[in-house]
């Protein structure tokens, strides 16, 4: 199965890319929800968070790193960032392959899932 | 720094466990945004993503992994479950021990963060 993410990893769909290294590879999103707004991706083809393995643990650590990393260089680490990840339908997981969403720049909602 | 997560993680106060390790535990969170709503901490005090090295790599890929191990155990897993960490003030970090929350048994809200 090859997602809209492995096309951009592999140059075939144009992305502006904030980081890359050998597992992980970093974008800012299209559809911007926040004033910054980056996916974090692995370069391994994982459809959801249910089909992570312990063998994936450390290229997890990687992208929550690799987040953390990128909130200081884009300047919004000491205001404030949030990470998101989405699994399946309740969640609203549109795209097939893991991805870590780092949001920020501004105020985000204090509320941030539940519709209680 | 002692928060409420490391007297919890010290059974100096009471919560509803539901996964721990040597390095991680779980906790129902008291006030749920979600019909399902659990807190994935660390035991290793850390106050913020920004305080993450890169020796935590492997710690914060086993939240990671015990998170998607949970939303099985507690049925979540197929439906959707989204997992999120808030850092400092612009995302209402409010404990300052990082800790993952993992939200689900319902349709979550399709904005998780910005107000655009």
């Amino acid at each position: 199965m090859s997602t809209i993410f492995s096309q951009i990893r592999d140059r075939k769909i144009p992305a502006t890319f904030v980081y890359e290294d050998d597992a992980i590879f970093a974008i800012k999103d299209i559809m911007p929800q926040a004033k910054e707004h980056i996916l974090i991706i692995p370069k391994k083809e994982i459809a959801t968070m249910n089909d992570i393995t312990d063998d994936d643990t450390l290229l997890l650590g990687k992208m929550m790193i690799a987040a953390s990393k990128i909130a200081g260089d884009i300047g919004i680490a000491e205001s404030g960032y949030r990470l998101v990840m989405n699994c399946n339908e309740n969640a609203g997981q549109t795209v097939f392959q893991i991805h870590m969403h780092l949001l920020g720049g501004e105020i985000l909602q204090s509320g941030f899932g539940g519709k209680q």
